[in-house]
């Protein structure tokens, strides 16, 4: 499969990492805006020798020099600021997949931008998968494939709990780390701290489940450091904040409850996943060393990638798709 | 959905007793050639209040009289004995799910009999699925979803422990609880004796992977008692089998391996399901108290039963569809 990366942020070049690594993809075509990226050969800008494919800016001439290339979509979290590239791919004859995080379900936040992407997508026979691991595959998919093992379910509880020290510069920055715990409140009421799309993976595991949400209800509150932290990116004092909780529980319209639990704060001493299932059998499922969410991202994002050309056309999700073919 | 049983066995009654919990589907047919139960009614036939359904050895009549119904097939572990009566379901114009062992991945070691069934689904317009737990999702499946958080994937193993002196007495029979090891032995060599499915869960973990096995070793051994071991049911002395440990180990064409390790042995002090991964990142998943099989089976059989009116005609099987919508 030729393979354009749209998008060279830290998860569009690990995506073109993983691409020049794999036999069944091929990369042919980057785009990005980013001035210090435009004009460089991707190999040089991942650190190693030369491939032969310059990033360029101008996304429509990038999409049209290479007709039946898959896209690999990369770039913003919001569907709004999305959907302009989104309809631009698909408008120049391309199928593929993205990352936007509200996309992983957007037929609730955003019904009629889906609409449109899902009616454009028919037009031209295309397919887009929104996707990823969180939203996309730890806290929605992967739950719903282990609730097979149960029945006459009751309640689904999914604990993501990350010790953020260990990942990157801008995660540490997403959890609000060093920050009051005021402004972090503050900033979650703006719509401007807390993971995106985890009511969109709410959304995802009962449209899996075929449960229909009556309430939803989210929390995000920060945790806040009682001695000093210290990571290659933040020191923080204590009475300021090391990381978030961030919570949904929708409870459907028979009174079965989906709980999203997601912790990830520097220095936290657990760090796994877990489902656990209220039915008949309980079932348990842990990750004993959690999942690392930006490698598995890019490995979920292309191995839906991979089944992308069996797919109909239309604006798809996790629920639409067989198992995902790993790169 | 309205459902035909056909087959009351104990996976069958538990199959029944499932069906008549749920709103999603309604009993409305009872398949079975068993003298001491037919005539009898399903609810009478599970102890509790009779439903007004009742037992029939006259699968043709069953079958006629319900159009639109689908059925739940569970009779036999071996394909070419489970053929006639899938043919009869297909015939008939049913669609439907079966435990059949060999049907989870029939196309290698029974490709005629698979390419027939097939044959008829499609001209029938009809959907058959061979699905269970194991094979069907515990071995295959779900380390087949766990493997998209990876890549550049070098080997897959799956580990299923399971203390049969908490399960029922065919179990502890199927193991071997009692033999000498020779006769254990023996009993292998005339196919006889170990799990009916698990070359199977290798197959079609290499299909979903997109793999494909140059080499599959089989082995199957015995577990000798070091002292006496007492169920319920079995009285094993010292020096006689307890249980046994079988595995299954493919290489593909890349040199990539699977390795199904199946351990069930009485009084057996570990218990659980886990897949570990050696990939970027490895990966590594447990079910800490183990699946329980019997009612694993029942939930996965009906819960893929659910997605059958959206799958295209013919012989399938989990490699085929989005996920199952839990009962």
């Amino acid at each position: 499969m030729k393979v354009i990366v749209y998008g060279l942020g830290e998860m569009g070049k690990r995506m073109a990492e993983r691409i020049l690594a794999s036999d069944a993809l091929d990369l042919v075509g980057a785009i990005d805006i980013d001035p210090q990226k435009v004009g460089r050969d991707v190999g040089e800008l991942l650190g190693r020798s030369p491939i032969g494919v310059t990033v360029e800016d101008n996304a429509e001439k990038v999409l049209t020099d290479h007709p039946g290339a898959f896209v690999v979509h990369t770039t913003v979290s919001q569907l709004e600021k999305a959907a302009p590239q989104i309809l631009q791919i698909l408008e120049t004859g391309h199928s593929g997949v993205s990352t936007t995080e509200e996309l992983s379900y957007p037929w609730v936040r955003h019904p009629d931008l889906a609409r449109k992407l899902d009616t454009v997508a028919k037009e031209r026979q295309r397919t887009f998968v929104g996707t990823g691991v969180n939203p996309g595959f730890l806290m929605d998919y992967f739950p719903a494939v282990v609730a097979a093992l149960s029945s006459g379910i009751q309640s689904i509880t999914v604990r993501r709990y990350v010790n953020a020290s260990l990942r990157r510069k801008p995660l540490q920055a997403k959890i609000g780390s060093g920050l009051t715990p005021m402004e972090f409140k503050r900033l979650f009421d703006e719509g401007k701290m807390g993971h995106v799309g985890l009511v969109e993976s709410a959304q995802l595991l009962a449209r899996l489940l075929q449960w229909e949400i009556k309430d939803l209800k989210e929390t995000c509150d920060p945790i806040v450091a009682n001695e000093t932290v210290q990571t290659e990116f933040f020191k923080v004092e204590p009475g300021f904040v090391r990381g978030m909780r961030h919570q949904v529980k929708a409870v459907d319209t028979r009174g079965r409850t989906i709980h999203l639990d997601l912790l990830m704060a520097l220095d936290h001493p657990e760090q796994y996943d877990e489902v656990e299932i209220e039915g008949t059998p309980p079932v348990r499922v842990r990750f004993p060393e959690g999942v690392h969410g930006d490698m598995a991202t890019v490995n979920v994002t292309l191995s839906v990638l991979r089944r992308v050309p069996d797919l109909p056309p239309g604006l798809l999700n996790m629920a639409d798709l067989p198992l995902p073919i790993p790169v």
